[in-house]
């Protein structure tokens, strides 16, 4: 974390996708205003379905854009009446007959894709769309979801370190689903590094069910246990669930027992706050468990939202401050090692660029 | 607006006439604490009826005066017990005998004329009671009328670009006094510089009379109507109305139509707020007209204070960036060259000086 | 005050007790927040007792550990399982055996003496318990007392000089405790410095008793009253009382008359916030009047909190600015002398020493 909040060390990743929001925020002719990146930013769609990411301030007079009005495939400014396209490009002012080239307003690729909206904020010449995460999960029928957005006060980065090393659970959660310290600092974790991805696993084989999983599913004895969390810039996915012991589920064979599918989408808003779009998805198909299991998620990421904003008050009055590792932190550390790698990187690309 | 926040160039016009209230807002013993230019003064009145006006910052251990009591012909520090007369200097400290003449605060010119308070911020020399702008029709027994202040968090700037061009009237005010944009963008608007006023004036002869128009006054048929508004440094006055057609409204033959005369005092608070003390006067007499058109008029400025506080925030966020003009800026371009060359006069002078 | 705020001038005076709160506030297992000198603190008391204090920081992840529980002699982290001693060395890090050295949060001198929680946020070699000032009154049965914790957003100094200088009771307190200024300024004040101590006194001989003392006490006729204000740094006392005229108060002879005694710790939070810890101890009997004394003292109190605050908005505006001295500063003056010449020596120390 040390460099967060400081001058001269890059804040922000720009080359790269990250959660805008989800596909139903915007039903045709809503607007949302959002800051990504420190860059405000309104998400509308057309009355024709097309969703579309512009710069929040009109050229004329700086008006938000989110003020205005989604009329047919244009948005329109509520100070004077400039209309502008999904492009960005002004279309219409009203009383005068020439539209100067200048008039318009910076646009940002979005795409909709599983159920989300992806934005990219960075070089739009980089902007590949086929390198966004698939999420198969929230199109896949076997599974019930459900979705949420928080706003964090605290930096991306405390994010990523929070799901990358769940030994909190037993600390932040001990009211919810913490459980037993010794039970989780008996299991090992792995984490092991495949270019920009961290994946951590931890595997519980022939262990007791606990109650949620005994409620989602009929476990005939002990089950082989399994959490693996994965991050991929800008992004975490946590898989955790469970088979009968001995059938399988370690060499992938994973469809007759319960899984939860915990999407996380993390997208700074400034360098001190965060926007953390989450949903969770299961196979559980147990009368009540799919709401069970989405509200028991919702407290328990309020306890770790609390958390993180009590730590970025400390690290805001001392952001170059150096911090303690310890060793569960192998995963945070490489994904925070990827991170300032890029950011780095994209820095001196900038820089060279400049 | 560029410019508006930076740090070298001026932001505010010291060496001229500001509203600093309504001669209403101070009985004899009131005190009224507000901030102009960035400056905090107390505004109070005197048991024998002397509005006055000192800095608001007793010169021993900095206690605004505004908490103090009026007793007399002094305002008295509520701390200590220092006595100030209207002139700012202090004429008593208890048990003390000998008062030292840097007891004193500073006094800024206040003069009272046509029911308003005018302050004078600059250099005290220069201040010259004769060049108070006039605004008989808060004297003139034929007009109703009745006056506002509002709080904007909004540079002053905008405020009066916002009034310089009405072509907003279809956008911000669709849903009070808009109408249809067509109808405002087809009249001919022309813009008349005249030494440091700015004169915008639009003219309808022979058009329909609008539903307020109809209950305010009984025509004929069709009628004859203008919209003129005036600015002086810092001061909009916008005068509209009509007559029956073709009955000499465009030659000054307005007594047997129907006006309504906005006074617009556009104090700066900071940088980045505004006082806005506003009347509206109208000649219209019909039962409840006038205060239909007070409580409109009240709505619509209140449309128009969102969309300042909202162009601020974007405007805060990257003062220097540059801005758009489009054809309908005419007028408050002009108002805004003449405040930023008596600025930067202003400054030079004070550069000199110094 | 001139200097408060600005960046070279010393802010703060480091070696020096300072009052950190009641003893009651920290009941065992209890863990209290609070900024002393800029810095966070956690207060709290273990199972067995012993008040500590710590920075409010954890080493690992900067999560605050008031946010942490008490478990036995220990304070550990919620987050991931830190467990801390009174010392500040960490004796725990869950799932990883050697506990490095570099595991360990700051930990500052914590002092409990009548019934007040003493803290050295100084040079930890220089912490000298038995330089903390003795306030009898607390242990005394013959006095009754009781504490409040007022936070004023307001400079410590300004709270200094307050107290200091009783000439304000005409003014701030018309409405409570204030009565005749005329009475006030009749009588001698007397101020006397004796090392890093500034006494202030007055005295009224042969007096008439005011209506509270008449309800505290029995007095035949005319009574001996005496203020006597004693400033250390940083700490104020003020003894208020009387006794029958003639009968030796002026002499030290004073167990048969009436007093009050007013404790004033004053711990600076920021450079613009100020701990006030303060206790009203009498030895008055009658019953109702005690408790007629902490609700008087207490609505006092609140008055001249209102009056610190807006002051700090004026000074914080123009920190530099130069105040006007008066002839009743002259004990506040004194004790600003003190803590400058104190504060200037610290810091040159410390720049010698780095």
């Amino acid at each position: 974390m040390a460099g967060a909040g400081t001058a001269k060390a890059p804040k922000f990743l720009y080359n790269a996708w990250y959660v805008a929001g989800w596909s139903a925020d915007l039903v045709p002719g809503a607007r949302v205003a959002r800051t990504f990146l420190d860059l405000p930013i309104v998400l509308f769609r057309t009355q024709g379905g097309q969703a579309a990411a512009l710069e929040d301030r009109c050229c004329h007079r700086a008006l938000p854009l989110s003020f205005g009005t989604v009329d047919g495939e244009r948005i329109r400014c509520s100070y004077h009446g400039l209309e502008f396209n999904v492009e960005g490009q002004c279309e219409k002012i009203p009383a005068q007959d020439r539209i100067p080239s200048t008039a318009c307003v910076r646009r940002f690729p979005l795409v909709e894709r599983d159920a989300l909206l992806w934005i990219w904020m960075g070089d739009i010449d980089l902007a590949d769309a086929s390198r966004i995460p698939d999420h198969p999960w929230h199109c896949d029928p076997r599974f019930t979801w459900k979705s949420h957005h928080f706003d964090v006060r605290g930096n991306w980065e405390l994010l990523i370190e929070n799901l990358m090393d769940l030994s909190h659970l037993p600390y932040i959660h001990a009211r919810t689903i913490g459980g037993n310290p010794d039970l989780h600092f008996g299991v090992k974790t792995q984490a092991v590094r495949d270019g920009d991805n961290v994946r951590v696993s931890r595997y519980m084989p022939d262990s007791e069910p606990p109650p949620t999983y005994k409620a989602a599913k009929h476990f005939a004895g002990t089950i082989d246990r399994w959490q693996e969390i994965e991050f991929q810039p800008v992004l975490i996915r946590i898989n955790t669930g469970a088979c009968d012991a001995g059938t399988g589920a370690y060499d992938g064979a994973r469809d007759h027992g319960f899984s939860m599918i915990g999407f996380h989408g993390i997208t700074p808003e400034t360098a001190a706050t965060t926007h953390y779009f989450w949903s969770i998805a299961t196979d559980a198909v147990a009368p009540g468990v799919p709401e069970q299991i989405f509200q028991q998620t919702a407290d328990t990421f309020r306890e770790d939202q609390e958390v993180l904003e009590l730590q970025q008050l400390r690290i805001s009055a001392d952001p170059d401050r150096p911090l303690l590792d310890i060793a569960s932190d192998v995963g945070s550390r490489q994904a925070r090692q990827v991170l300032h790698r890029l950011m780095k990187a994209e820095q001196h690309d900038m820089q060279v660029a400049a």
